[in-house]
């Protein structure tokens, strides 16, 4: 049972729909995305209001395992009531609560809850976790990413399938990284870099808040994840942000109230919104550097993909919904370790210590076509 | 008499009022900035609203001489009435409505009117009709002018004295210039230049809806006026405008409406508005080329004037304010064949034609320290 019909739900519901022996059916109350859902892949459909109190329970009443993707706002909720109905499930929701608050019921229930398991976080983590093994101690870890479109267009020379809302809220909400073993709290949208990166040209990275459950599952002293555009557009946003555009505290106008940030938003949709053929591509780096050998030595993973000119399906829902996809499987299979023997709340990069796990994942990104590119370089002795 | 005390209009009162044998009178319905200017110079202060029908004409009954500095949209109908009183006049209000129409009625009434008389509009178009005056054949004209802070500060590195509204209508309003003889009407911000300026640095340039009476005064084939800023701001500018955060089309929202560009302004004014204190300067170079003596030439004025130290005057309010001053003494003097001799709506740039009238304005220039450098250049015979 996949919960949520959106680009990345609908793109999930439809790729588990295909694979050997799935039986999938896709709950939303948006009868036109389901009925897209439908036509596209043997998926059944079920419209229903996943607000409503106790409703998730009821529909995933008779699921193997549940996969949740539905807005922000609701997925914790949703995600409390599918523990309580005992169903392992993986959840890309990306909401803003703590799920480490839901690891005891989880473990009660013996429900194996995979949380953030998109791109990133979600895959990002995982191959973070991953590189970090082939060190001998691991100092710094990077990530970087970002969602393009492929037409760098004035004025902003970025289009996403979000609201600008979602978005800009990134841009707003101060980014928690950690430099030597401490917590450090930076603005959104500071410390602006150019990364030259292979086949996609020059781009710049600028801090956002991406780490998430990073910051207390992995021991590497410094850690830091950007988000990646075409360059100029941190310092576009930043004025916007600075000169208050993006302001929730309401502004007395004419006898009215009104948030900034809902006229900015309002004005930006149609030159932020990306629309059915249009192109786009999702890039991400990550790289954990530290010592081996006794030498410096950098471990790199690379991800470039783009929209699937024959489906249509953009990069980014490609990229976000695959490993939920896989994760899904992997959950359903029973068969790797680091899902079935540990219930209770788990993060993508907790999984990747299961090496068999971690291969299941790159075989079946291989096969979608999402590859990944790994590269390793070290220090000369001085 | 003056009307209106803002800014320039109180500086103006207070600037006339220390001339030999000058009773100014200064009216405002501002009771602040009545007392301010009287606090500063013997000047008799009257409170009064000018947008009441019939208020302009009878204030300005027993004047000699009448500076309009009314806000512009004020300006055209107090003009109307100041001519009806049959009082020479200089005007600095800048409005919108063409001044032209009035021309009949000054005629009859054997007024002189100097319209549109500071820096530029004003002695920007005299500089340009006299430096055209050196050559044997005019082709082409070019303004550049600008008002900046010294301090250049994140994230505009503008500010002004007026509000935001009244500099963001030069953003859009679009610019109208003369190319080979063709009107051509270009997008405000268009055009983005870089200009080295001695003293200031480098400067960006960008087009303005600034000639106004030189389109139709003077002959020069091509015409061009425009902006100065410090770099960066003219896209920023563009960036606010192009995302319709200046637009004047109500938005619905939440069950009300509201103009964009109301939020904008608003949220704008705190990092906008030049404080007393701050330090500013206005720079302007007037340039005309063409031929003389059989080889293309350049004839170049150049103005760069800082906020006064001592009396915390802007720059703004001396550049605009002192040839306004220096007009409405003229026309008190009697003695210019250029105002006596030609009642009607006059053009400053239609004034520089007298050379005693311009050395007169000059020598006033030069004693308020707002010095003028002339210098020219020409082709080498190829």
């Amino acid at each position: 049972v996949v919960l949520g019909g959106g680009l990345v739900g609908g793109f999930i519901a439809r790729t588990l729909a295909v694979q050997d022996g799935a039986a999938v059916s896709l709950v939303d109350r948006d009868r036109e995305a389901l009925t897209a859902a439908a036509a596209a892949a043997p998926v059944a459909i079920r419209s229903g209001d996943l607000s409503q109190p106790g409703a998730v329970g009821k529909v995933v009443d008779d699921a193997d395992v549940v996969v949740g993707a539905l807005p922000g706002h609701l997925g914790y909720r949703a995600l409390e009531q599918i523990i309580a109905a005992g169903k392992p499930v993986v959840d890309i929701s990306f909401f803003g609560e703590d799920a480490r608050a839901l690891d005891e019921a989880a473990r009660q229930r013996g429900v194996t809850a995979v949380v953030d398991c998109g791109v990133m976080p979600g895959l990002g983590g995982m191959l973070a976790a991953h590189l970090a093994t082939r060190l001998d101690e691991a100092l710094e870890l990077r990530i970087l990413v970002g969602g393009l479109p492929v037409e760098r267009r004035w004025p902003l020379e970025y289009r996403a399938p979000f609201s600008p809302a979602d978005v800009i809220e990134e841009y707003t909400r101060p980014a928690r990284i950690r430099i030597n073993g401490g917590l450090v709290t930076q603005p959104a949208l500071s410390d602006v870099e150019l990364i030259d990166l292979p086949q996609v040209g020059t781009l710049e990275a600028f801090n956002t808040d991406g780490l998430r459950s990073l910051l207390h599952t992995l021991a590497i002293p410094t850690m830091v994840e950007k988000t990646l555009r075409w360059p100029g557009h941190a310092a576009k946003m930043r004025l916007l942000r600075d000169l208050g555009l993006f302001g929730t505290e309401p502004l007395e106008l004419d006898g009215t109230t009104i948030q900034p940030l809902k006229v900015t938003a309002r004005l930006l949709d149609g030159v932020w919104r990306l629309r059915p053929g249009m192109r786009e591509f999702t890039v991400m780096r990550v790289e954990v550097s530290g010592v081996r050998g006794g030498r410096h030595h950098w471990e790199r993973c690379d991800l470039l993909d783009y929209t699937d000119e024959q489906s249509g399906d953009f990069s980014m829902a490609r990229t976000t919904g695959w490993p939920a996809v896989l994760a899904a499987l992997a959950l359903a299979s029973g068969r790797f370790a680091a899902l079935q023997d540990h219930a209770g709340i788990r993060f993508p990069e907790q999984l990747a210590q299961d090496d068999e796990l971690l291969g299941f994942i790159q075989d079946g990104l291989a096969r979608a076509g999402i590859a990944l590119s790994f590269s390793s370089r070290q220090a000369d002795h001085s």
